[in-house]
């Protein structure tokens, strides 16, 4: 009984140095934290599995980033601070002691990037592959969530970074596509959260971009009562997607975790000065207008494209 | 655009109802939540997967409701109250919408009887086997978590309930131990959070047998730095299990989910009398003494027992 099974060795040794404040070196059953005075707590789970949201090859310490990443996009987009996660990692029984070390130094790498600790979890083993989970912990001003619902007739739509290397990059890094300086494979192993970006004041509504741009737009559109329009040639591409010229799969393909804003005209020019002492680039991609709730993709000569599809679902 | 993707319509469906404040309505990124003034927060997340925590042919809502009670029981290992939960489900994607209902079900069920809610998640496909998580969020007075640190020498050993019908209760439900009446089987697949039993100012230090009582016990000595001896004849049977006569089994085979308490001797006859209004058998089964952090457990002429091993362990 003095020696430690694997599991619990595997846990002291790799995600203890991980724990912050509250997680009480993860000894315990459970985290207990004083939540910040005067502040609402945010909260949200994502899951990710290897062969459907990352490479079954994918190097660990990008996996482990990943999904703390999106997480964080969610805490973006809502406006929120990042304050704490907690992880289950489901694993393949023979799986290497290495694959536990460089997961969780990704793990390490980011939490000390966005200024967050390790709060608990849990580790099983499983016959399938890979399966993670995260939930993350975040706080904001009470009441000052920015919120899906908000868009209104007249805002304009504003989108972060660029849309559609994580599609590409998941066929870049399968080997479907070129990809000579690895640039979109790294955007789909490596979002990058907007933290800081969707302000209150500046935002009237917001989601981040993961189940494909057109697709995620309409839960705006939903959730605001509102139509909305957006004009392909302006969906910012980067130079790589640009090149591989598959417009329709980077509206529709996902793995973006770009913010989409509903922005007051009268706002514009403030989240832009805004967004730019972030070094976030952001770029006008269309508008929203009454009507029903749909998003209507415009093409350069403002004629509607047909689109085999909105975005993602695993069902 | 009109019409919601299956992802997102079985969402609305069969999670939407057991959304609850904070939770806002499942169609935002995150959930957002006040916290309960003047109070700690307590969380804890665990997976499961199916034929590893679970068999694939158990009745979803039973998963539901094992997968929730598991992480009660790790609140209740705290001294906390239950709060709120998020859950991320992985399932192949030709699984039945009939699954999503009954899996939602046993939530509801749960939720009602445990006073808590449901506050967001994540429902992704894989190509393995059925992988979970719950993330359990609770409350405690501040300062008043029960820890697995605090076990004296002079102490003495407590524990809820029964043991080992969770292990055998899995041999059941594997049709390779006989369980007329089901009632192992059921252990297995319900646990028994004890929510409320373990009181701060009557229990020095707790956790739940997850593991193996053995093992588990173990924890409770490092974190002491206190040596424990059981009595194996006094720890709790079930009628069913003292028929099926495997007792090494009973101590090492974890699925227990009942509460390991320290118990300072001057508080005994106060934790029974609570355990009683609450209506939880719990019986002393030894006592913590000074030495290294082991345990032995002696057989019923006093002399210790050979186990051939403590616990579970995943890897």
């Amino acid at each position: 009984m003095t020696q430690l099974p694997t599991e619990f060795d595997r846990i002291a040794r790799h995600f203890r140095p991980l724990a912050g404040p509250g997680a009480l070196g993860l000894l315990d059953d459970a985290a207990v934290f004083m939540p910040p005075a005067g502040r609402d707590m945010v909260i949200a789970a994502d899951a990710m599995v290897a062969g459907v949201h990352f490479l079954p090859d994918d190097p660990p310490d990008l996996v482990a980033r990943k999904l703390l990443r999106t997480n964080l996009s969610d805490l973006a987009a809502m406006g929120a601070t990042p304050l704490g996660y907690l992880t289950t990692i489901s694993l393949p029984r023979d799986v290497a002691d290495g694959w536990f070390a460089a997961f969780a130094a990704g793990l390490g790498v980011d939490q000390a990037e966005f200024g967050l600790s390790l709060l608990g979890g849990d580790c099983t083993s499983t016959a399938g592959p890979v399966s993670l989970s995260l939930t993350i912990l975040g706080h904001v001003a009470p009441g000052k969530a920015v919120r899906r619902a908000g868009a209104q007739a007249g805002d304009e739509i504003w989108v972060s970074g660029t849309i559609g290397d994580g599609a590409l990059g998941l066929l870049a890094a399968q080997g479907l596509l070129a990809d000579a300086d690895g640039t979109l494979a790294d955007r789909y192993r490596l979002p990058r959260p907007r933290l800081g970006l969707a302000r209150h004041d500046l935002v009237r509504a917001c989601l981040d971009v993961s189940d494909g741009l057109v697709q995620d737009c309409g839960h705006l559109c939903r959730a605001g009562g509102v139509a909305a329009r957006i004009e392909a040639a302006a969906v910012p591409l980067s130079p790589a997607a640009r090149r591989a010229g598959m417009i329709e799969r980077c509206l529709t393909g996902g793995d973006d975790y770009e913010l989409l804003m509903a922005v007051a005209p009268q706002h514009a020019a403030a989240l832009r000065t805004h967004a730019e002492t972030l070094g976030i680039a952001i770029s006008r991609i269309g508008s929203f207008a009454q009507g029903d709730a749909q998003v209507m993709v415009l093409d350069s000569t403002g004629a509607p494209m047909t689109l085999s599809r909105g975005g993602w679902s695993h069902f």
